[in-house]
């Protein structure tokens, strides 16, 4: 029993195939997941049947800029389902989930971001989260009229005027400006109604939104930035992060820096809940998980790791280098300057080339892989959950749908029998299960 | 029998409450529709049994702006579901009925709406129609960083380039693309990948698209264009119209100026198809139904219909107006101008005040109302499609679910007794329920 009684919070992530890069030839995967309705009603409702906290999907706006042969040899970032409306079909066949999707504040306008989570939010009783992303491709902004990409300073100072804005349009109604009273002849309460009228650098929106407040007051806002301004952003306007610490120590340090800053925006450590990635690869004994990672590992084709690895460091060039290169020094690059940074050294470190180094990140693209039994798994997490590293964790299951079989079928229980993980949900809105209050409109407060 | 053995093609269009002003406080409407779940499950539904062809709707980026002494007193075009995501929602509980949503074009990104509308095809399986829009309220360019909205010209520009983009992108991928062979370890054909790279005066779009191509090729093309850009634009693009003909005159001339341009541009009449907008009232006598619309008629709010009036009209200054004073001369409006002629030129001839003007309009927002028995109803039906006054109709219920039960119960059969109307769907797509092509590829032609 991890002390307060905590239990953790469980996100699970679904990238079509699974999060494993070479996931689509794996026999435990759904290979047309992408465009596969049936694939994510099936894997959501395996989630909900484990209690789990949020179904999440990422995005960007463009498919994955890469050469040509990398490209047509993986099934990510290719072609799938637009996430918004594939989680407002998901509404439709469970009660309970969070449904999660990203919108990057790059390429979107706040009242279509505002409108369609306020929309899926009343779709799904309460069940909305706008995952809120700037986006890191060339190829997202030659998608939308421009050459290259906004800079990491100029994308932070847009994104944040942008969910102001967002949550502004979210209040436009009252919870109660509709009486749709007959008698009267009114169908709603005009001091009920609020018109934003926003002017700022980036944007110009006057409202009020034409959809009514959010049954959850706000959708919750969940971001992953690790750099200064991502994290200060997170501070302010988070309520979930995704985070990629390789470490415990690493995951430590991010969460009582996040935490902590929260106070000087007038908010409290548990209105943010940390959500680190981790990829679980479980099996009955430690061998067999290390086996069935081995099995994923070896259906890696090395021009794609190349190419992850690329992109993973921000879209760099590494054509001009052989795999059995050393991994290159690397100036200022548009990624994320945490991830460049951990990467570069690691390699530095321990004196890596290019292929050693892309085997490594493009499996599960830099993120955490723990394989054991569902025992070790539970250890572990129960280590993070005791020791202030973590909330809970963001799975990112291998293959889909084997790999959330497996957590849902062996993890889930064994975190159950802990006390560490809810046998039933608390409430029915996102909000309840992630234990986060909701919002009151900035009109009413 | 009509010439041919041609049948109706019938779209029904989902205003919340229902299409009259006043439709939220008649009994026989759900009087929270706007943001009732179970309310567009269950219409849906009713109008599948119906096998019916469509559902539509209508939608603008903004609370209607209006006074809001009338704003407060209407349920419409104020606050409900963004209809994509509703859409993808109601894919989950239908099987045959297309699903058809307005995006304008003004306020949108090419990019964002090929892609939702593609992923709702893959959703509902070819099931997804777009009805382009160019907007035409300054309210909705407020909510996206301009003081007013586009002119009449700019935004027919903007739209034919805007469509031409979505075509476009939506081609982005060959239909037999997708190779996932393990074996070589290709996911996708590279040859069968096609990058749209568009620089035009409007708009800038690399491509490709991030979902495979729709089923249907390119879900449909819905206009309601009745300007000489618009019909144009129609010609061009469009695979169905709406229309707003108030006499079988006015809808021939329509029907057959619409088709007849469609050759210069490659098209055959065929590929075009026109709905005329119809809200019948129904009864099972000719007074009982007359006696249903007169009490619709006397539960509408002066105030309203005034704004009503000032809305049709292209959002014009009626303030300074008594609703007893003549209906004044209108300089040229931002509003349809065919719309704006018409009633205009009604009200001279028949020496109307702007309450007159305004009682008559506000009802049904001066499209068609047809009162009657089912075979009444049925008769006028007939009378068109024989007569080329077009292919089908776009169903306004006055009331919903109410009006919207009794075309179904009542009306429908009758249709169906004289064999102008399907019993059966005849395939599983939107396409296959209009009888239109499905598109080849650009890239394949």
């Amino acid at each position: 029993m991890p002390k307060g009684g905590r239990q953790l919070r469980l996100g699970v992530f679904f990238n079509p195939t699974g999060h494993h890069v070479a996931s689509w030839k794996h026999s435990g995967a759904q290979i047309d997941a992408g465009i596969n309705l049936q694939h994510y009603v099936d894997i959501t409702q395996t989630a909900e049947r484990g209690k789990m906290d949020m179904v999440f999907f990422q995005d960007s706006v463009a498919v994955r800029r890469a050469n040509i042969e990398a490209l047509s040899r993986s099934a990510q970032y290719i072609a799938n389902f637009e996430p918004i409306t594939l989680l407002s079909a998901l509404a439709m066949v469970t009660k309970n989930i969070g449904l999660t999707a990203t919108a990057s504040t790059s390429y979107n306008e706040p009242f279509h971001v505002a409108r369609k989570f306020a929309s899926l939010d009343h779709i799904s009783g309460g069940r909305a989260g706008w995952n809120l992303v700037t986006s890191v491709q060339d190829a997202e902004a030659q998608n939308f009229g421009r050459e290259t990409h906004f800079s990491h300073a100029e994308r932070y100072e847009r994104a944040r005027e942008f969910a102001e804005v967002v949550k502004g349009l979210w209040d436009s109604w009252d919870d109660d400006a509709f009486l749709r009273d007959v008698k009267s002849g009114l169908y709603f309460d005009k001091e009920k109604l609020h018109t934003l009228d926003h002017k700022g650098k980036h944007f110009s929106v006057k409202g009020p939104l034409n959809v009514p407040r959010p049954i959850q007051g706000h959708p919750v806002i969940v971001q992953a930035g690790a750099s200064e301004a991502g994290i200060e952003l997170a501070a302010e306007t988070a309520e979930a992060v995704f985070c990629s610490p390789n470490s415990i120590e690493v995951a430590q340090a991010y969460y009582a820096d996040l935490k902590g800053r929260t106070e000087k925006f007038g908010r409290t450590p548990d209105d943010v809940k940390v959500l680190p990635g981790l990829s679980p690869v479980v099996a009955s004994t430690m061998s067999e998980a290390e086996e069935k990672f081995d099995e994923m590992q070896s259906m890696i084709d090395p021009i794609v790791a190349k190419e992850i690895l690329a992109t993973v460091l921000g879209y760099v060039d590494l054509s001009g280098y052989d795999l059995d290169d050393p991994v290159p020094e690397l100036g200022e690059t548009n990624a994320s300057k945490s991830t460049v940074a951990e990467l570069t050294t690691m390699a530095k470190e321990e004196n890596l080339t290019i292929r050693e180094l892309a085997m490594r990140v493009a499996g599960a693209r830099g993120k955490l892989v723990m394989t054991g039994t569902p025992s070790h798994i539970a250890d572990f997490m129960e280590d993070w959950l005791s020791n202030d590293a973590t909330d809970g964790f963001n799975i990112l299951p291998s293959v889909l749908p084997a790999s959330l079989n497996d957590f849902v079928d062996l993890v889930i229980p064994e975190l159950q029998r802990r006390d560490l993980f809810r046998t039933e949900y608390q409430g029915s809105t996102l909000r309840d299960n992630l234990g986060l209050k909701r919002p009151v409109s900035r009109y009413n407060s």
